[in-house]
């Protein structure tokens, strides 16, 4: 369970997955119903049935932990089917459907799955993470892959997290509208999504090329690997290409979520830059 | 106190700042020891005459935390001086004589500090937060910015944090070689190094330019606020220009620590490129 929060996050859920709506509080004294974007919410809310209540302004701010509500906030479902959960084989199917459809080797009417939405502007990225075991991490991890406009997120089913209050936590409202997908094994999953025509890229510090040096313009699966351990050998052999990040003190590493944050925010220059 | 390891990392801290070093502990059965690095780790511990131990490859994980030590592993004294502590007006003073040597307003007879060192091939980068209240954060952004090459990083000292011991934990060593200087009026303390040659570039939702639009090839000082909060009014008015990472989510913000390793990530990479 999470928060989300402010008119345009909440619009945001509300038009791509109504049903992860639980409970939608507004504020009783809203002085912005005439917002076309708020007016948009309430006709979301009645068109979909969902269940809506007044709340005072003090209530709104202590559901958002402070954080600029507009006067919206929505209590969400987790999403169970996504998460680590149960149908992991299903999601890991349906998300290699949706890369293949969003490669073009499979066309919209043999595009079946429900799980993934049918329509994508931006190429194919995707973020894999190796062995992050703590689910801080995790969390975090998910945040900067959300606010980066990564279409799913990739774990191995070995040595995953268990712990998913506590991801979900992190996260911040990411859980909720980013695919995390369980997969049994990583390596047939990574050679699948090759075979659709994603490069893979890992991150690692033996690399020889900058990460500002690859061109991540295509379909991409970006690679990274747990705190202080780095991409594990074979998956580190099915990469295509590795990349590093410069490192410019004397002690530090970076945490895998800042490391990620970078990655994902590289290639998305580069493909705002084009 | 935090402990550093690996051969590269204790070679630039007893090189640079032998005196941080409390206790040196090697592996028994070293077999890296006609490793010239190595060699002139032995050297530096012996010229400076260094408590150094013995301890067996376990011993040394424990220490490390896991963490990849090549057999060696540090425990470092935590640096007063700089840290939140007494000193922090002298070394606000000595960070702004700093900057001005660096940017060849003072010099070298001029430069009196012993605080800070008087070669450093790189222009000018400072990171200043403005408001980042929380430990865990604070330490995050240190340990960014002690990897990607900051020369100090700055903090007002109304509203900083008070447990410098989380801090440090979190920085992962950062805290013992990156200065962290406290300064009571940050108004005053932008204007000093403005008027020293130091641009300003501030974080913030409300600018028009991406990150990768601006040129951080010069001297800068880059502002981030508090975690949810951005930059306090008077603090953006001050800044020279403003900047924002370009958000492709519906539901996230990035957490602080991961917008500080973006934004220092690409002004390294321009100054890299270039």
């Amino acid at each position: 369970m999470a928060y989300i929060y402010g008119i345009h996050a909440v619009l945001a859920l509300l038009k791509n997955s109504p049903s992860k709506a639980e409970q939608i509080y507004l504020l009783d004294k809203h002085s912005n119903k005439t917002n076309p974007a708020y007016r948009e919410i309430i006709d979301l809310i009645q068109a979909n049935g969902l269940s809506s209540g007044l709340k005072t302004k003090k209530e709104l701010d202590n559901l958002a932990t402070g954080g600029n509500h507009q006067g919206i906030v929505v209590k969400t479902r987790l999403v169970e089917s996504t998460a680590l959960g149960k149908k992991s084989e299903l999601s890991e199917q349906a998300l290699i459907q949706w890369v293949k459809h969003s490669t073009g080797q499979l066309a919209d009417d043999e595009f079946i799955t429900e799980d993934f939405p049918k329509d994508r502007k931006q190429p194919v990225l995707i973020l894999i993470l190796d062995g992050v075991e703590d689910p801080h991490n995790l969390g975090a991890c998910m945040r900067s892959a959300e606010a980066l406009g990564v279409m799913a997120v990739v774990v191995p089913k070995h040595g995953s997290v268990k712990n998913t209050a506590v991801v979900s936590k992190v996260a911040s409202g990411a859980m909720e509208v980013l695919p995390l997908v369980v997969v049994t094994n990583l390596a047939y999953f990574i050679e699948q999504i090759k075979s659709a025509g994603v490069w893979i890229v890992g991150a690692s510090h033996e690399a020889t090329q900058s990460v500002y040096q690859y061109d991540f313009k295509g379909p991409v699966g970006i690679v990274l690997g747990g705190e202080g351990k780095g991409l594990r050998r074979l998956t580190q052999e099915l990469c295509d290409s590795l990349v590093k990040i410069p490192m410019m003190g004397t002690v530090s590493s970076l945490n895998v979520s800042v490391a990620t944050g970078i990655t994902l925010y590289e290639a998305q220059r580069q493909r705002l830059s084009k």
